[in-house]
């Protein structure tokens, strides 16, 4: 019997989702795979045929460390959401060609809960139609909103970025003694996991930023001026996180209170952004201060100069899981993560019904929210701690991070 | 005879100001300054005193070394231009006053072209009331837009924050097989030094960014909009650097032509943001395609996560040599870095006249700007390879860099 194994990646990247790829890719050649095949662009480009033989990319351990340490999805993503099987079975009819064409027996796709719909989907159709192929999830998204699992690989890398940067922007909005409003907007829609990583910049070394701002409550325009005036009696410079998806009471995002662009993607998520700007420049004409309106953008999913040595072994760590339990019998699952200790860390793998995981979203738990929602809890930054440990830097070529990419045969 | 030195930081900080503050206070202990002092925010604080023994503060080479990798200014900074001479006489005695109080020799200045007219004038009224204190500038500043001086420390690194972070986006741009614009606005109100850093995202393992625009030309809407046209017929995702302050030809900044906030600080200069956003939004409108507008804003100057150990270790030994130069006599000069050779490269430092050099913005070469203003020569790039080279990473603590920080009396 062949074993030829396929990979892809889907949804939004992060800078370890390649070390997931890297973790699929090793363990299947390790446990005896014939072919790793990739799809270029998730199921989209599988649907096309854009299909790779991972070892033509990927020939030596040098390779290998790069992908580890490559930021953004190597074969490419998509934003592809499968029909309900009932609505074209024609479609799932011919995925299912194609993976007999390439001799396929196990489907690996990593990617955040809109992605395991799509494992959820395939595997049921695999029962449908009787198919021994076995169709396994890889967790993967920086928002950490995955159910069932303790976090997410790609959260802890994010999350480091996020507290890093946040302290050094800290230090910048110390060195004038002028009265200055600083807001940073962060990533999340509608779980705050990404914005409360902000409350990691306090330590010893740093005051912290001074309020944050979930999307799990409602957001009190009137409150939070009240709140940085009580503030500015006391300091100077102010720094505050807010999520990119905080809403006011009745449920309208604040950068909808200004005048914004809006884009809608094919799973039907907004595209947010300018919420930090309006929050400055009310607060700068509010008090007649300087303001500065941050938006860590893209940078949160893509830097790969900055990422958890913890955070990067645990993505490689459920690629091979992924792996290992295919091979013996599983399908329709997903690996997840389960914290056994938080002091001293302590995180094993587990697999997981894919169907209680897909197009669930987690969200914070309110009694990690406090201060009137201003704040996070201790128990909240003992959760994410451990998940920043540790370094990988990148392999430094020339002054800067050196990739590996898929279309540059050079390499 | 006492050697009382004196040290201060001014204007936008850096992510090496600090190894300067370093390498001055290292290099006058070692040739036996009897006390090192810091005014905090500059001229500003030095005014109300506030003024503290370095010893106090950096106590072991643990300290000096986190110093030199902190970012922000440790003193603190402001943005204060001293009057005319003739406008304001008692403010100069008050300041040789304090001077005297303290005992100081010698006067040290890190800071940009508005902080040397700061050195400048205290120079000159040292020979009015012939005062043998000794005043020396030591050149700072991300804009790299300083005259005589080969480049200026604080350059380099936010160079290589600017080409790696654009290498991440690029690739964060290129997972979905979709039409896409990322704008990204790097700072440089009327020199492209920084814009033009963005060429090294080109590389062998990247494509490099689309488009370059600097503010040393007039920025043409119409043809910006035609040539991206050209670039979506070869491809899906472009990425274009652009300097917060292009102008059209007409000299409206980018951001005027839409609705914006804007601020004006005490040097007179206007507060630029947006223009990324009109650019990506005007695009997406356009042609139909999904647009990203991405500010690297404040992290270019603080991202002390990524620097270049050359211009941390230029930044060290520019205030070493101002010291030394001081203790030698020297006054009125700012120290300059002179280029032997860029392959291999060599540079040493050099006295100037400071009076040549306050005041004076240095632009990029119309020569170095090419393809009707798209992007940047090969010129430019040999010339701020080699500024990029080699790291020196932060002293991580706890999964984040550590700081050292004078107001946290603990560490």
């Amino acid at each position: 019997m062949s074993k030829n194994v396929i990979v892809g990646q889907s949804g939004g990247p992060t800078s370890v989702i390649n070390s997931s790829l890297a973790g699929v890719f090793k363990t299947a050649k390790d446990l005896g795979a014939d072919t790793v095949y990739g799809m270029r662009n998730g199921i989209q480009g599988f649907l096309e045929k854009r299909i790779v033989d991972m070892s033509e990319k990927i020939r030596t351990d040098l390779d290998l460390e790069l992908l580890k340490r490559t930021p953004s999805a190597f074969l490419g993503s998509c934003r592809y959401k499968l029909p309900e099987i009932n609505d074209n079975r024609e479609l799932y009819d011919k995925i299912f060609d194609i993976l007999k064409e390439y001799d396929i027996t196990a489907f690996f796709y990593i990617g955040g809960n809109d992605s395991m719909d799509t494992i959820k989907k395939l595997s049921d159709y695999a029962i449908l139609i009787n198919s021994p192929i076995r169709f396994m999830g890889v967790p993967k998204t920086i928002d950490n909103d995955l159910a069932v699992t303790d976090h997410t690989p790609g959260y802890g890398s994010a999350a480091k970025y996020i507290a890093s940067v946040s302290k050094e922007i800290i230090r910048d909005g110390l060195v004038y003694d002028i009265k200055q409003i600083t807001v940073i907007e962060i990533m999340g829609r509608n779980a705050g996991w990404l914005t409360g990583a902000a409350a990691l910049a306090s330590c010893e070394d740093c005051e912290g930023v001074d309020l944050i701002y979930l999307p799990e409550l409602p957001f009190d325009v009137d409150a939070f001026v009240e709140k940085v005036g009580e503030l500015f009696q006391k300091k100077n410079s102010i720094v505050v996180a807010v999520s990119e998806g905080i809403k006011t009471a009745d449920d309208k995002y604040i950068f909808e209170l200004t005048e914004h662009t809006e884009y809608v993607d094919s799973f039907g998520h907004k595209q947010l952004s300018g919420t930090a700007r309006y929050l400055a420049t009310l607060i700068s004409e509010k008090f007649n201060c300087k303001s500065r309106a941050i938006e860590l953008s893209t940078l949160q999913r893509c830097a790969g100069h900055m990422t958890s040595r913890v955070d990067i072994t645990e993505a490689y760590q459920v690629g091979g899981s992924a792996v290992k339990a295919a091979f013996e019998g599983e399908t329709a699952k997903m690996v997840i993560l389960k914290r056994v200790s938080s002091d001293p860390y302590i995180c094993t793998t587990d697999l997981y019904d894919v169907h209680k995981i897909a197009n669930v979203e987690k969200k914070v738990p309110l009694e990690w929210i406090t201060e009137n929602g201003t704040n996070v809890s201790e128990d909240f930054v003992n959760y994410i701690r451990p998940l920043i440990q540790a370094e990988l830097t990148p392999i430094m070529i020339t002054g800067q991070p050196r990739h590996i990419v898929i279309d540059r045969e050079s390499l």
